[in-house]
């Protein structure tokens, strides 16, 4: 019997310009880690937090609202104890909280030999997100468990569909160390949007789902815009036309917003050609005030890994 | 050299439920027969037209503004005389324009030899399309000269995708004798829709493009909704949720108006299937004043045919 699990939990572009709160990505190489360790003594205690300040109480805690969720379904004859190194920047537009809710619920899971599927810990993960979003979201949760790109087609009831991923598709990140309020970047948001944009909007979505199938990077890049929400929410982003231009003249397919931002995310055909981009965005950043990182990744076709076990 | 084709150009269901404006796919029991052939005499003509009453004007038919259209591009050294024999009543709601107007473009185009390809085909046909419906679309035009599902991902651009058909997909067509002005039922939707319900309408289509591309029987069933058109113009074709509930409790995947309507179509899995879907349907309508006519189709994946040429 394992009694000890480590993982990657990765960070995801969640909304991927023209699906906003369906689809999502996983990333590879910007992610959490996370030791638990099963205990004789009931119950679930976070032991150690690093690299950012979280609060320890399981009940404020992303990923131990999302581990309790699951402990009570489970009811286990055992506690255990959670550490979190997180490696994701709270707030940043990566995934941040869906890390932390999809990596403990993946791991308790395996350290309780596996009871539930993938949709099943989507459900526990999404209470955790609730806690730092405000109502439940799975947009990056799946992309996490399930890895590879996911399209939320519903979550009541909860129908998570794995879209096939294009071999040779990179994506590059910058993250501009600004604060955007989840709260906010919604308020942001119109209630009411013009018939003739959202038909815009879902041809874009149904040939990106069709050029993800066919591995076309063309109609990937032709079908990566977002008319509804970015020009929004790209107003809370200093600097944000800047460098999607950049990153389109050094070749990138396209891209957008990640998530709620402030994180702008490109994909690119290659990673020589995200390398490329990545420079492009980094020059015309530094332009600006603002301090930021970047990040080149495949897309993480996997989702969460064990690190050991 | 040919001289004469005779083709048969078949209808369409355009919008697809969820695909309100941009899909479309090709139906095969239903269509329009035309004979087109050539002339020394320069210039168009519509000598016969069977079927319905239709202008012979060639500004005022839709086969004849969209043959025009190509004519006048190509400049051929010849003439052409069209016969239109229409099996599809004009506003029945699956694309009897569309079948006209794409008709006498595939016949001229292979008469010389076939100098357009298909987009550009599409883009002669909307021309006549427009005569129709008072605005350039290719919803119905698409899939009449591509064959199978279709998605026109704009416009302007032209950009039209095929997605694959699942090999046991079936259609049933009701169609009641009623008229729907199109400009009415234009005019019955708003202008602005509600965020969240777009959302659930691009995250469906997304989800039916996947379920075209995996034969995904169960998710096709899941994709089509529609609530954005469906829940306005429905009100303008009397019984609808009552055929719509009959389909449904005779096991059709799903289903909603066809076009602008009046007709309403389901689709099924396997011919056998489609033919009670086809009889429930027949019963619930029964009980209107109505008369109606209702087709079983395969889902034609090749378009227009050659009939003989």
């Amino acid at each position: 019997m394992k009694n000890e699990i480590k993982i990657f939990s990765p960070g995801t572009v969640a909304n991927v310009a023209c699906g906003y709160d369906v689809l999502g990505f996983c990333l590879d190489s910007v992610g959490d880690e996370m030791v638990v360790r099963k205990t004789t003594e009931k119950g679930l205690k976070i032991t150690k937090i690093e690299g950012h300040d979280l609060p320890f109480d399981i009940d404020k805690n992303v990923a131990g609202v999302s581990a309790l969720a699951l402990y009570e379904d489970a009811q286990p004859d055992c506690g255990f104890e959670i550490e979190i190194y997180k490696g994701i920047k709270p707030g940043s537009g990566i995934g941040s909280s869906s890390a932390s809710a999809a990596g403990s619920v993946f791991a308790l899971n395996a350290l309780l030999n596996s009871p539930y599927n993938k949709t099943e810990l989507t459900r526990f993960a999404m209470k955790g997100e609730a806690l730092a979003s405000q109502g439940e979201h799975a947009d990056n949760i799946a992309p996490v468990l399930f890895g590879g790109f996911t399209l939320v087609k519903g979550i009541d009831p909860l129908e998570i569909i794995s879209i096939p991923t294009p071999k040779e598709l990179y994506a590059t990140i910058l993250h501009p160390q600004i604060e955007i309020k989840t709260a906010d970047s919604r308020a942001i948001l119109p209630e009411m949007v013009p018939l003739k944009d959202a038909i815009k909007q879902w041809a874009n979505l149904g040939s990106l789902v069709h050029a993800l199938h066919t591995e076309d990077y063309d109609l990937i890049c032709h079908s990566l815009q977002d008319i509804i929400v970015e020009p929004y929410r790209s107003k809370l982003i200093p600097y944000f036309n800047e460098v999607m231009l950049a990153s389109h003249n050094a070749g990138a397919l396209g891209g957008s917003i990640s998530g709620s931002g402030p994180s702008i995310f490109a994909l690119s055909k290659g990673q020589h050609k995200a390398k490329e981009v990545e420079q492009a965005m980094r020059n015309a950043y530094s332009k600006s005030e603002i301090e930021f990182q970047t990040y080149v990744s495949t897309i993480n076709t996997e989702g969460i890994k064990i690190l050991s076990s």
